[in-house]
């Protein structure tokens, strides 16, 4: 945790590199054979190994990455992002949660079988990604280039996170991402406003309407068809769901909504639902002439940036089009509509059945002394349909160090030291639970 | 011109005082007397000077301005902004047209009665501000204290401009003003999209919600009862409105509207009668995460800065009451709302009748060759309404030296060099006309 090594632009690169290193160290002496970094090309270094002296036992991919986000405020942080620093049980740092504790958690389940039995019940093989946290751009090339060397009959990603402290996480399911940019432009510069009110439209409170037309009163999408291809909540689903589902005051305290804040979304549909089996939308930027030294003018144009969560099971080319047809039908008062395609990932999703799961389910339980939640997440993971799908569809055991106060690429990320050691102690039981 | 009398903050208030120092020696050469700069406390100068011989004749009182508006983004500008240059019969530089010409042919208006009559048919007083840019913040203040000086029968304020090259605008009419910011808060941080989005509402696509709420599909106000005290619109000016309403399309290549866009307000009402006699929104600017540089979050609060244009008649008191209730209703998921009023100005009208718009009129037909147009402005000039209620309700002419092309406040601002030289010899038969 004290070597930054922040993949994205901007970043000392050299640092990554410098990590990787030590990644490779650990790996080492945790008993792994034909450790190396493997640099796609233009792309940050790899860290792979394995101990594959277990005959015809099953092979097991146990993935992490060792990249990490930019810091954010440093100011905001309650101590050096980059100098661990333990409070309350908590180990606080960037990349503590997310995920140099999963890269540390293989490696310990590894030296834990070696160190005392000498031996591993299945194969092991291990890959440590240098840049999962600027979108994995060169993974399913690498995977491709280096299938023979990292075959296996079950993955296990250690980049997700406990339901809560005390209780792991088996997550099977993820949200799909849709980014698109849209401005809409009436004039080649601005106008004054009292000059042109009234006649010349405005193109910010254009924008303002067109994003509203996307959305109905509860904050659910509204644009017409899209949610057709998210894939229908099995009753399993709903049944777990029902079980999970907060309480929505809870909810609200647990994530800072202020006094008197309404919960979005259809009220007839559980929270959990809401949270991770239906598409939703979000301004994340928008560009126009900011508040403050604004003069009574008429902009030219305005921009939004839109980042949409698709349910799983929804095509993103497909959304793609309905999103522009709704464009073109809505954008107000003939405005020059400019949209250009941003991040565009599949949602995924798995049966949490069969004999994979069962273990790992075993395997949670033997760590945690608690059965883990079958969960799904909101959130996107890019690599993980790829991941699966490079290796023919097997298996992926979807696991991790984080939990829903760990503030993953927040300030004063941290990871909860306890249930760290219960993911270790799982992993140690699921690489005899796997064989 | 050369001297760059910017009155806003952040620009060199030495200069300001120059140019009042340049008016005054203007003034003195004109044959004015008691000439001198009065700087209200804390504030730029203003000049003041009169002419009182005429005896019982009435008594005009001429008001310009010689503060200017910062120069903008001087690398747009086809010429220094501070260097006067002539192109094509137009003046260019910042202050030509706003209005140092207005100053001017006040000045020349008097010294072609002194030089060659040696008299003026009426009494004249003259007052230069030095703070017009900046919203007049001293100067009702000033008319009070010094309305002994400057007690006149008539104003003829030089601020305004001509319906188009070759005619002269005689303005009747001004919007008012009402500016607040409207922001909208859930979060005291962000939180990820992916996490919360579904449940936690977006402020910023509240934000949208909200402000489109305030306007129809036609782009006009929809905020309920706004404008029920609007100042009915008149037998007489809907007949003059209609002798002079544009063409929509010969408007929009005027104004620069692009290819496809639409003209807002309801099509069954003039086009000046929209732009000079209904309340408008625009939203003049927005506070939220830019799209650069914008990750996959809520934001947690998100503000814009609304500036409204009131109709003739309007009372801005009750306008911002409309609009609390109207955001305390509208406001979506019952998102944290702060609201704060900015910038609040009334309308003006007056009957354009009676003597002293008789003399004009026939002052300007003889100055321009050609009848002027009485006409309504879309803006708002703030200290008209107070300037003529100073003086108990005496008529104000509002003429100037601008028209249609000057581009007042923004880059390239120009004078029409032929027009100019008409005003003032409109002013110079007004002086007559009005004795």
């Amino acid at each position: 945790m004290r070597i930054p090594s922040v993949s994205a632009d901007g970043f000392d690169r050299a640092r990554v590199v410098e990590s990787a290193e030590a990644t490779a160290d650990l790996l080492e002496r945790s008993g792994l054979e034909h450790v190396r970094l493997v640099r796609p090309p233009g792309g940050h270094p790899n860290v792979i190994g394995e101990w594959c002296h277990a005959g015809s036992a099953p092979t097991v991919l146990l993935y992490a990455h060792h990249d990490v986000q930019p810091p954010g405020s440093v100011g905001r942080w309650h101590s050096d992002p980059f100098e661990p620093c333990v409070r309350d049980g908590r180990l606080y740092g960037r990349g503590s949660a997310d995920d140099k504790a999963g890269a540390v958690a293989h490696a310990a389940a590894i030296s834990a079988w070696l160190d005392t039995a000498g031996t591993i019940p299945c194969n092991v093989r291990v890959l440590i990604e240098g840049e999962e946290e600027i979108g994995s751009p060169n993974l399913a090339a690498f995977l491709g280039a280096h299938l023979d060397e990292l075959a296996a009959d079950v993955l296990v990603l250690a980049d997700a996170g406990n339901w809560a402290v005390g209780t792991a996480g088996l997550t099977y399911s993820l949200r799909g991402l849709l980014g698109f940019d849209v401005s809409l432009r009436a004039l080649d510069g601005p106008l004054h406003s009292g000059m042109a009110g009234g006649v010349v439209p405005d193109p910010a409170l254009g924008l303002a309407r067109l994003l509203d037309s996307m959305v109905d009163e509860d904050g659910d999408v509204a644009i017409d068809g899209f949610a057709d291809d998210a894939r229908p909540v099995t009753a399993a689903e709903s049944a777990r769901i029902a079980a999970l589902d907060p309480a929505p005051a809870a909810l609200a305290t647990m994530l800072g909504l202020r006094a008197g804040v309404h919960m979005t979304g259809d009220p007839g549909i559980p929270i959990l639902e809401r949270l991770w089996m239906r598409p939703t939308l979000t301004v994340i930027g928008i560009d126009t002439h900011p508040v403050a030294g604004s003069s009574n003018q008429i902009v030219a144009d305005a921009r939004a940036r839109v980042s949409m969560r698709l349910a799983p099971g929804q095509d993103p080319r497909r959304c793609w089009e309905r999103v522009q047809d709704h464009v073109r039908t809505h954008a107000p008062w003939g405005l020059e509509v400019e949209l250009t395609l941003g991040e565009s990932v599949p949602g995924w999703v798995c049966e949490p059945e069969g004999p994979a799961f069962d273990a790992a389910q075993r395997a949670l339980t033997a760590g945690f002394g608690t059965e883990p939640v079958l969960m799904g997440v909101g959130g996107t993971i890019p690599f993980v349909g790829p991941f699966a799908d490079a290796f023919g569809g097997i298996p992926a055991l979807l696991l991790g160090p984080a939990d829903p106060a760990s503030r993953i690429h927040g300030e004063d990320e941290s990871l909860h030291l306890d249930d760290w050691t219960s993911l270790i102690a799982s992993e140690v039981h699921l690489l005899e639970e796997l064989a």
